[in-house]
């Protein structure tokens, strides 16, 4: 890692440097999508196998074998760590994590106790140097991988998945001072688990934060920018590079710029032609093919993701797609389109 | 009506001729938010109730009696066409509606028969005319309503309400004659509808298009722009002034103003002043107090609308919400807001 040109294809074009081509992973690579996945799952919720190093770590990898993306991203969900710190969290097939007791008032911080990795989720490091054992020879990176405040908060507030997030706006509107304060302590939590994941071996972070396209750019500005600016720079010190993402932001892309982090998630919905002129150039891009497109037939697939291709910035761009693998994703097309990737990506930077 | 300036406020704002003061209402004004409304409610299913003018219409004018909003909305479902038609829909509490049989190929779609409401839902004619006798002596218009084709397909292709609308986007792109077939037959649809209710005395349209801010640009500018303009030309014949709506459509606003509409609707992500770099002067805009904003303390609130009227246009501006009010809503509130639209745009009209 000390000599720049010995990193990872992922980490370099994460840092802006001239890649021989473009590096390709997918959001929910691991999964519910493969059948190897729905096999070995079978019994047994989401965060029970989050807790076993071993299978963790074997979800993890199977994408890797199946698709041969250039990246692995730790096989985990936003709400482990609260999981861990016993708040009270699972995770109910076909609706998402459900809290039993949502945060609605101050004496309900306090429950948002500090998260020490080591002593509350030792599965964590332990799945990292095992991925990182079967990766590290290969020279494939892994992605570590935390919930951002905001949308952490939006599970917590309403107790569950939401449309509009409106309790989550309307405590964030009434008590800004309780909003911040949950804030920071899901911002803390976020950088433990970072900074764990990186010293067991994690490459790059990126910071979920899916559903921050809710916000206007003046409620992102005032309730949530502070606090990620306080994030990235505490995620600066881990030393790896750091991406940010979220689904429908297209009028946030500027202010998530502004958080610091080096690489910004663009989702389907704007092309990065359009991304290009809000993020600074200095910053990588990563995205934005549709994962519907993945339900499409071949010669759609091969034609997006020319396009994409085309649309993409020569340098700082990671391909991806604009939000995660859809379950019901054909298990070979992943890897078609890594095929894709690679065999034109590498034409395109050549010409 | 054909005095322009004996026309209601509302459409008078709409065509873009100077006014008094900035008219005001709220989508899902009536409904759920309303204790006279549950209490009405009680039994029996929303489309139940869609199928009883009397019933129906007194809902439609709860909110104009209690808020003292500048137009009433038919209190309806997009679905009901559909129900109408016995395609098998039904709007179950806490989720949405839920089509029985989905459609997925070319034999789904002769279940989607032409729509004549005069035969297949005479409750819309008799209801709007309830409606009417009511508020047209005091020169309230009555708004009315229908799903854009996109939409209603999402509800038809997923089976029911949908976070990715990912079955609709790959039967769009797998076959897109069929979903163009598909979005034309609903165009019809809404189009005879509205043309019944401005025959019955509807004064304004609103074409909902709640989940198009799911497609990128091209996927818009492809696959549904040409159906919307098509059914806004036809609408044009009504001689109404006709709105378009739809929520995350901050990347999509230019193409939505050239489907024709008189009137973009905007939700709460963005502000009026990028919105109207992005829709021409000679179209309205509405919006774009976030609904959140309503569950929040009095002088948030207060704040929250001024800010929404300083960023307005002088000229071709409606007051409302960027999506509907939820139904934890306070029931003072809206009224509350109305008082501080009228206020408040009388003296920056003067100024």
């Amino acid at each position: 890692m000390g000599d720049p040109s010995s990193a990872p294809l992922l980490v370099r074009a994460l840092r802006g440097e001239p890649v021989e081509r473009t590096p390709v992973w997918f959001m929910r690579q691991a999964g519910r999508s493969l059948p190897e996945y729905r096999e070995l799952r079978q019994s047994g919720s989401l965060l029970e196998l989050c807790r076993q190093p071993e299978l963790a770590a074997e979800v993890t990898l199977q994408p890797v074998r199946r698709h041969g993306v250039d990246a692995a991203i730790l096989f985990s969900d936003i709400v482990t760590p609260l999981d861990a710190i016993d708040f009270g969290v699972e995770i109910k097939p076909g609706i998402g994590p459900v809290v039993a007791q949502p945060v609605r008032d101050k004496a309900d911080l306090a429950r948002l106790r500090d998260f020490d990795p080591d002593v509350d989720m030792p599965a964590l490091r332990a799945t990292i140097e095992a991925i990182v054992a079967e990766l590290g020879p290969q020279g494939i990176p892994l992605i570590g991988f935390a919930g951002a405040p905001f949308t952490l908060a939006s599970y917590l507030v309403e107790g569950g998945p939401s449309k509009q997030q409106s309790l989550t706006k309307a405590m964030m509107l009434a008590d800004p001072a309780l909003f911040d304060a949950l804030l920071r302590r899901l911002s803390a939590i976020a950088v433990a688990s970072l900074r764990t994941q990186v010293d067991a071996g994690a490459q790059v972070v990126q910071v979920f934060d899916s559903w921050i396209g809710t916000l206007s750019r003046s409620q992102y500005e005032r309730f949530v920018l502070p606090v990620m600016q306080d994030l990235f720079t505490e995620l600066a010190e881990l030393g790896v590079p750091r991406t940010i993402f979220g689904v429908g932001t297209g009028h946030l892309l500027d202010l998530l710029a502004q958080t610091g982090a080096d690489c910004v998630g663009i989702d389907w919905r704007i092309d990065l032609r359009d991304a290009r002129k809000l993020v600074p150039d200095g910053k990588a891009l990563q995205g934005n093919l549709d994962p519907a497109v993945m339900l499409a037939p071949r010669e759609v697939i091969e034609a997006e993701v020319l396009r994409v291709l085309a649309e993409a910035p020569d340098r700082g761009y990671v391909f991806n797609l604009g939000h995660g693998v859809l379950p019901e994703t054909p298990p070979e097309v992943p890897g078609e389109i890594v095929r894709l990737v690679r065999e034109h990506s590498a034409t395109t930077t050549l010409a």
